[in-house]
């Protein structure tokens, strides 16, 4: 039986391994730890490499208990492409792109929930929830029919439409809240007693942080076991940012890469900047945005949940967080394009990030950087509006479903 | 350098190595041929799963003389996932899905361009030409940006608008052409003195049949160097059907793997049946379909120049080949999103044959059956209309667009 902990990132107190629940009495975050020493061997980069690649190839530095337990759909082993034409253009040594968006449901949001489900199966669990700007929405939709559990799932209601056609392809039951994802987190977690549901939202379950850790095992895997200098990602609830940071540390645990921390970059959309307005400031703790005026994509979290984790990483690598517009979004995208790849906004936030770094100095000559696509740009193109998608329903409609699926036992069960 | 030649599959007659021209003077397929002897070794499996995870791990086993040639953006290492669920109730041994949706632009079209387009940097090419149903011109308007070549694509005018919106993100000169695909691939043929490109339609070239024969290699890999026993696949112009076929064969000649090949299985869509009717018929050569009705999809190709060689296939190989209706595969691509696939309506087809071939028995209990979802579902969602977009021009303006190129000599060398 695997040995798995929790640890509190802020009080470093350790508790039992626990699926649910992911902040401290504290207010830090829970972070699952394995038992290093008993992973590490001298051949366990060989034995990584000998598996097929996709993200269980690690399955030791996975939180789920046993390989029988685990809902996949073939996620992971994205492909990491250079840029050679811009390293030139920029003066740097590497710059190197990470497709997320070949990954099933077009995201990297595909990990996280392949290794939560996974868990929440170990457990029995049938039914799970989630608040989502939409990416997060659609892969729990994937996975949750794949592990033939019952998916509920909360978006904003300017969510983008195609990622919506895709959440009712997957046969989950959608819901627009007016609000922000906030506001849909409150439903999920008001919910949990009358529906039954695991809460599968950012910083409320270990899953997820560990899932998208695999993004950082396979960066250094694919670096030949090296780690770049600067990492940029697109930061909302911080998961995937938290996720790579903890790969690294573990990796150098292990012995599996050695010297400092890459710079951990984040960037955000002018109109909803938390993370990178509490950095620029110097704050301790996260301010929640307020009045949020950016687009409806994944980077629009006006409170991150696990907010001083995330400051924490910047800050002891020495990175930074920038805020970059939605017109240097737009031109971003079109300049990858011309790349041949597709990005959604989050990944074309990261590349308008990395030319402002570029510009101001920040990021200089001969430095090794690692970008993050994480999503697929088609997700987001214009589409009919949802009210127009008949699967979508509201709330009351799922709980009436609800009761008269309780009252057909035989069919619940 | 790599020893490479041509054979044809008709005469067997054999020719020196060519980037252009893939059909004979008596009317065969021009197949690339290796030194098989050559590359054989007994460690040669092992050489290749110690690389990264991309289709050109099999270099030595594609056309491109040295591996400075390539152009890549992460093609092929598609997952292969088993549908246990359905191998239960429809009392199969194995239901694998190849999930050639997770590939750069969508679709396993980027296998082949990206083959194709490293054989032209080879040779020097700087301009490219294809008539498509729309995943290839979108494949090649990524594989030509990335490779900074100049890339044209013809696709019928009713060509989905999510693939129209791809090509022109990847900056290809994009044309809609009333008809067909063979009338787009006229236009194609006619143009090449004119407009200086290469045609790199289907059987124009040697890569595209090449770079699709990676996904049988994966396949024999991913089984542990087995062959399932039967492979279904649909089928449009045919080279991903002949791809993996010669892949199969070739692994077979260098003892990776034993036995006999799969049934190879074709699917296409009522309204667009050339092959299917052919193999019911019993016909020699293959009948062009006449009046077209089937929906806008890569399976939509009435005339597949290289009929003869995919009648050979199936037939040497005890396979068939059945027609599905939209209805079916409307029906199909919502059972695939329910197992968490997001199936395109090819993919899904493949899946409508798999059901009428197990309610058929012509596929039987214990079998091992190999499906590939050949693109992404979100491709295919309806969206606003073509002429909506103003990247898109007539094939006059890009005409003249080019005499003014040629004016400025400086730019356009
Ligand atoms: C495409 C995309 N990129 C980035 C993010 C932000 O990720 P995280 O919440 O892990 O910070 C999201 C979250 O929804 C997303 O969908
Ligand atoms: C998604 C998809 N599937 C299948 C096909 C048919 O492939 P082939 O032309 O290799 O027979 C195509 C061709 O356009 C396609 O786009």
């Amino acid at each position: 039986m695997k040995k798995r902990w929790m640890i509190c990132d802020g009080c470093s107190r350790t508790f039992p391994f626990r699926y649910d629940g992911g902040i401290c009495v504290c207010g830090g975050v829970l972070l699952v730890q394995y038992d290093l020493e008993e992973i590490k061997h001298s051949r366990i980069r060989e034995s990584w490499r000998e598996r097929p690649a996709t993200m269980w190839r690690y399955h030791e530095l996975l939180p789920v208990a046993g390989t029988e337990h685990i809902i996949s759909l073939g996620e992971g082993g994205t492909p990491l492409i250079r840029l050679e034409r811009w390293e030139k253009k920029l003066d740097l040594d590497r710059v190197w792109l990470k497709r997320e968006e070949q990954n099933p449901t077009g995201s990297f949001k595909a990990r996280g929930f392949s290794a939560a489900l996974s868990l929440l199966r170990e457990r029995g669990e049938t039914q799970v929830a989630v608040n989502s700007n939409g990416n997060a929405a659609s892969a729990m939709a994937a996975y949750a029919a794949r592990a033939g559990m019952e998916a509920y799932v909360f978006v904003p209601r300017d969510c983008p439409g195609m990622i919506l056609e895709e959440l009712v392809q997957y046969g989950a039951r959608a819901c627009l809240v007016d609000g922000l994802i906030h506001d849909a987190g409150k439903v999920v977690e008001d919910g949990k007693e009358e529906m039954g549901w695991v809460n599968v939202g950012t910083a409320k379950e270990p899953g997820r942080v560990e899932g998208k850790k695999t993004m950082g095992l396979e960066l250094a895997e694919q670096l030949g076991w090296e780690m770049p200098d600067a990492v940029i990602y697109p930061t909302g609830g911080g998961s995937g940012l938290i996720g790579i940071w903890k790969a690294f540390t573990e990796l150098k645990e292990l012995g599996c890469v050695s010297g400092d921390l890459p710079r951990f970059i984040t960037v955000q959309e002018v109109g909803c900047t938390p993370i990178v307005d509490s950095i620029r400031s110097g704050a301790e703790k996260i301010r929640p945005y307020g009045a949020t005026t950016s687009r409806p994509t994944g980077v629009r979290v006006p409170r991150p949940p696990a907010g001083e984790l995330i400051l924490s990483i910047i800050r002891n690598t020495g990175g930074t967080a920038v805020a970059v517009t939605a017109e240097e979004i737009a031109e971003s995208g079109k300049m990858l394009g011309q790349e041949g790849i597709s990005a959604s906004p989050e990944g074309s936030a990261v590349w308008a990030g990395l030319l402002r770094l570029v510009e101001s100095g920040e990021i200089g000559t001969g430095e090794r950087v690692a970008l993050f696509n994480t999503a697929h740009s088609l997700k987001y193109l214009p589409w009919k509006a949802a009210a127009t998608i008949p699967e979508i329903r509201s709330y009351d409609e799922y709980r009436a479903l609800r009761d008269v699926d309780h009252a057909k036992p035989e069919e619940s069960s």
